[in-house]
């Protein structure tokens, strides 16, 4: 096992050249995408699948593709998430937002791109691994980034803007918008590996309370966040009635219920035979979290 | 083999199935990607799709819901080439478009959900079929459809609106925005039949000149067609300086032109063993097309 500065190095120097791998993409495209690819960033998913598959004894460097993939699909989420006609947000991680700088047309189609070219390198990796294993977790990264999990999410995160919050509308968009994928690298990761039933189940199931405390404490950022590190305004949440936790729950109650779920989460490791330590450590630091 | 509208119906019949397989969809986004692909059109691609399969010898039913993701990828392109800031079209097959409707929002997801849900199901069909033909007719689809295909020749159409139409511009575009998702087709439903290397290659060359001829005669109906038949209203390319054939070459010379692109269509065909003659049928009545 590697730590997680190492993991999210692999990362970071794959990407680019992940995406140039595909052959010849028009100059303006690759700008556009690269721009929101290189903003930095946790890569908190591609380290999450790395970490996954290398705990159950899997090839990491196979799985680079796939963690590459994972990231070009949350960056195009945020891309699309960031439009005008979505959440209309001027500034991510500090810095204009893809259709500030490249205007909207091309920040759709630079989502777009990221989506496709995302499949494509899945794809491709499954061709010349020759190896079903790649294709199911190919096949669970598309569904959980898909119709049933985070464009889900999307979608009811946009329609319930402005109607009253409750836990069922917030636990829908919390479990499809961010947690399927939290729980898309570590299911695909272990699919990867190799994994069995029963333990890609339980991989699962940590990814499902990682993702569902990870969006808790983003809720509390946004509440009491500090906009320098946060990288963009806190307080945008509550003024635009969004479906957070906290709208239902309230701060106090929210930060019990995190810890609740990272306590679910790492109870869900003690079924997966490895070496868990890794995950462990990363679902208790969601806790700490300032961005 | 069948005919042209016993494919179509094989793939109107399941277009809608296949999507609500996937799962729980939330019934707004399930309701505006139908809106889009229940619109109606020629069925073009999946019924070429289902037809090169065939010709080959391959599994017609196997092949669905590969013909289907391609329906589901031309609607997702449609679908946002014609929001505000890209064409901004209002009409669409004689009917509102998807976001004068539902909204940008909204149709921004309808096109990320059915760019989703056509590479979901492709991987779910090479999850269960466990045979690496479906996954490189996969791959040969997401390549065709992304940045390097068909992404790449709508952000030269976006790009390039307003400055002096070339001919190598043109190309470029009609290449990879219209023939590259025709070539897809051929490509992947002979990939599914498993065709051997030359076979396939004569039916991407069989693709591309199909693809070029599809495209000049849209570019002529642009300037000659019918309102009430085409559904949209001609003369809006030259009207926003759109790169087209025409533009170029001028009415006359891009009918000699599609005419010599239906000619090497057809003699790309010589180079496959099977059942050509519907696909060049195919190919010659794209020359009399008037929608």
């Amino acid at each position: 096992m590697k730590t997680y500065a190492e993991y999210q190095q692999m990362v970071v120097a794959a990407l680019s050249q992940q995406l140039a791998s595909l052959g010849e993409i028009p100059q303006l495209l690759l700008d556009a995408m690269d721009y929101s690819l290189s903003a930095g960033g946790k890569r908190l998913r591609p380290v999450l699948l790395l970490s996954s598959c290398d705990a159950l004894g899997g090839d990491v460097t196979q799985a680079l593709p796939f963690a590459c993939a994972l990231e070009m699909i949350h960056t195009y989420s945020l891309i699309h998430d960031d439009l005008p006609a979505m959440d209309n947000d001027d500034l991510r991680r500090g810095r204009p937002t893809n259709h500030k700088v490249y205007g909207e047309g091309m920040a759709i189609l630079a989502g777009d791109g990221l989506l496709s070219a995302a499949m494509e390198l899945m794809l491709r990796s499954a061709v010349q691994q020759g190896d079903m294993r790649a294709v199911r977790a190919a096949h669970a990264i598309a569904r959980r980034a898909g119709v049933t999990g985070m464009v889900a999410g999307q979608v009811m995160d946009v329609t319930g803007e402005g109607s009253t919050p409750t836990l069922e509308k917030v636990d829908y968009i919390h479990r499809h918008k961010t947690a399927d994928l939290l729980t898309a690298p570590i299911e695909a990761g272990m699919l990867l590996a190799g994994a069995d039933d029963a333990t890609v189940a339980a991989g699962c199931e940590f990814g499902l309370y990682l993702g569902l405390a990870f969006q808790m404490v983003d809720d509390l950022l946004d509440v009491e966040g500090d906009a320098a590190i946060l990288g963009k305004t806190p307080g945008k949440d509550a003024a635009e009635g969004k479906m957070t936790w906290v709208a239902v729950k309230g701060v106090e109650q929210t930060r019990l219920d995190a810890q609740k779920a990272v306590e679910k989460a790492i109870s869900a490791l003690d079924c997966i035979p490895g070496e868990t330590n890794f995950l462990k450590t990363l679902a208790q630091s969601t806790l700490n979290r300032v961005q």
